[in-house]
């Protein structure tokens, strides 16, 4: 299948179950805001080693939000729901509770799974002096601090949701699959429900499970798919002639269909960029992941 | 002693002991390299529960990097030296060895205590495909990726430096505690090897060690400097009289000096602020940390 | 009337007629198309000796845009119609043309009263080499660049609009007025078919008309509201007691009710700012504008 | 000449005399100064249509500036000296004074050939309420504002410098052009005293001067190097084969050497960049600009 004039390839995406929190930071200003979320979502690109995957999922305008303030929706994402649980306190106590004027509010509404208590644990750091309250219907906590007060909604939704959606922007150079992959990176920004939790959305690292060499290693580099590897020495070269430059993305998403929305919002402007040739996705043969998201089947 | 008509108590930062390293990590444009240093940096406030202390220290234009591309210097601290070091490969490994064009360099020098082989321990993702080089007399490493060829020099410099330099900026209000706090970051960033890890610098929420009323908190809000309970029952208040706003900086650096400069520069830049009114800093009495830092005599 | 404890005065903003432009710029990334927009709307605060007023209206996300990638929505006023189809051309074909990998369109749609043929005029800088085409039903011309081809519709539409709707964040302090004043842009950020055309939204220098000593000059310092003036000789000082610091918001708009959507936005979150005591507005005694907005009416 | 495998061509930029300011924008904290920047130097691109040709030199940290707060440089310059004035008051008087914060400081210092009284000029804002002063021996002047005072030198120095510095990235797609592109002016954002005024610093329409069938066109596209032009009917393509994207960077700087230093830095970014293959520059054959830059001698 082609699109735009870029194959499309006839292989899927793999994809896995993750518990998903997506809760509401707002702040004095979008500045304040921003910083706040870059903190929380940061060492958060994917649990191979880092604590959580995490990244922002959209910006809301002061009048969409609880307080009438600006905020942006997170999303924190971990195969274990009691990690889950542990990182949500540990990154909203250390990053926004921390961070200038902020709030927290609960953004999984009624799609919630289940309700986690941060806001109630939160509260203990108010070391017996919170008090409790409503805001548009919502009973929050406020803290007092030396700024002044931090207010977070007492419970947090949480929902099964799917992990590892994925594909590849293969292109004639690195620059022409850089492009291509932000402006994938651009378009998935907005589809509601879903992050990119790599640096910039974009890895430039895709992986293989294990090794071949050392035991200790869970996952090394994919080298059928390193151009710079092409012809080397016991290399079994997987890259189509034509191909010099390869990102993934790597999306983490509410549900199986927001997976899907997004790759089709990333894939359809990733084709539009000169010099990209192919998209490709990552699986391990069906054997590993609960979801198998066709690329062909999204168009 | 009064600055600009500020007061500058006679009081002083009590500071820590903290192991530091301190690299440089350059992509093909600055926009890349801060992707890849945000989410290097990320989730790192303070170690009483992130899993280190980070910040940027500095940006560095090509013309002054080992390989002629834009870069910024990280930097990356902990109490312990084995944590650091782990702290070191999977934040490099997560966060920058993903993203796209990166390299990393020492940036610590002849300041270095020691050597940590990070980059040594990070080619093994390369699963053999490694090779080794030479990058303006560093030895580094070439580790074969999707996107490209990852860069990284093999010893990474740590060194003994001081955490928890601090002062508070007192206000008649909020936002003048604020502005005051974003200047004195503005200016810290000039101060090179020091950082303030806190989300865009600054600290909303000064606490206390332990808890009054509940055993099991290892930090609470510090109640006597939290202006929304002055007057409340059972808090004797030490907020002076027309103090309606605090924030509190943090910095982290590579010794006692460059911390003395940070706050310095800090100090000297929140004091011009209309309506920044004391400046203050945190201490325990000097039981706990190996530093104190006298505010007054800074200047 | 108070709201949040805040006096809104009893007095109006003064506003007039305007012609308003109201366009998309795309681009392959967001980056490259906010760098378009931003140099776009430059030196574009107050046509007192600007060549226009302009601002960013809007973010669109590439599955909102005719051509699928991401843009902004950018509105240029001027007074005069030939004027504004003049800063047209000049600020498309030397801010936008110039700018790697744009394209614009109309965004003013049915709400326009009249076609300006930009596109058509612009082609002739293709020397001929032109060409048209459709896009979502839309005429465009291509012309060929040595980076490609710019994209641009035929035909902008204008209409009439509203100038000058404003309103004062009035403080306790510099600090207070002008974090009241920020959030007060980032709330009128949300409302559609608004801009504030000053330096990040924001007025430090509210203006009279005339001097009281300089005949040359058409406009100066509002010397009654400068509180550094406050007891000054000469001075007939109208700033309430108490007050310190004063951040006016300026608002151009596609009509009436636009304008006052957005002071109604602005205000309401500028009341919510600590320290933030009164809110004012601008008239001439309702001898020059067409429009008079009252504050208390908006509530 | 080949550097890094990307051919050097043996041609020159042929660039021009032109009046260059340079002068200092602080404010409380960088974004405001950042803010104020970025509208002075807006629709500035070109002085073809722009009424100047501006841009940011470089940012200047608190510890380094008059009065201690973050700031700015700025560069504004046009061919005709009355011009030049006129730009300077009409932008720091509409895009400066206007900011929240700003102060404004020479900065051409020593290398100034002349001084202009714009500080002098622009005080009459003040209605006669202004009052003179000393800041780190220089004569500046207080206007007072509602936001508080306003601070300028009572006189910026100018200097003839040269326009039109240039050298073009052609590359094997458009993508790779502009990464190039992007890299050469981080590049030469390190080289004080210069400028790449374009948006971005990047010119995406490298232009002819006149038109070969519009009479009433000073400049048109410059067809012979459009690559969607190669092939068709009467162009005689003057693209290099294997060539299918160019990005133009523009400099203007203090003087030659800047300029020079500008180029040989911007062109050892942007080789390093695959898929890069010629660097090229453009010229009028010598015949209208005072300088003849020839690329291999700047290596």
């Amino acid at each position: 299948m082609q699109i735009d004039g870029v194959e499309i390839e006839d292989t899927f995406a793999e994809a896995f179950d993750i518990y998903v929190s997506k809760f509401l930071i707002t702040a004095a200003t979008q500045k304040f805001a921003k910083i706040a979320a870059d903190e929380t979502v940061g060492f958060g690109s994917s649990v191979i080693s880092c604590p959580a995957e995490a990244g922002i999922d959209d910006y809301v305008p002061p009048n969409k939000t609880p307080d009438g303030r600006p905020g942006y929706v997170v999303m924190i994402c971990h195969p274990k729901k009691d990690e889950l649980e542990h990182q949500l306190i540990e990154r909203i106590g250390q990053c926004v509770l921390t961070s200038a004027t902020t709030a927290v509010f609960d953004a999984m509404g009624k799609e919630a799974d289940e309700q986690l208590k941060i806001g109630f644990k939160l509260k203990f750091f108010a070391d017996g002096y919170d008090t409790e309250g409503k805001i548009g219907g919502r009973t929050i906590y406020k803290i007092p601090l030396m700024s002044g007060d931090f207010i977070i909604e007492g419970e947090l939704g949480i929902k099964k949701g799917v992990a590892g959606g994925n594909f590849f922007v293969m292109a004639e150079n690195q620059a022409s699959a850089l492009l291509g992959a932000e402006v994938a990176v651009d378009a998935i920004q907005g589809v509601s429900g879903t992050i990119t939790p790599f640096p910039g959305g974009i890895v430039a690292s895709g992986s293989k499970v294990g090794s071949n060499k050392y035991k200790f290693m869970h996952a090394t580099t994919n080298e059928k798919f390193c151009p710079t590897l092409r012809g080397a020495e016991g290399i079994d070269c997987e890259i189509p002639e034509g191909i010099e430059g390869i990102y993934e993305i790597v999306i983490d998403g509410v549900g199986e269909q927001a997976i899907k929305d997004a790759m089709k919002a990333g894939i359809s402007a990733a084709v539009k960029v000169p010099g990209v040739k192919r998209i490709y996705a990552g699986n391990y043969g069906g054997t590993l992941g609960a979801y198998q998201i066709w690329l062909t089947a999204l168009f």
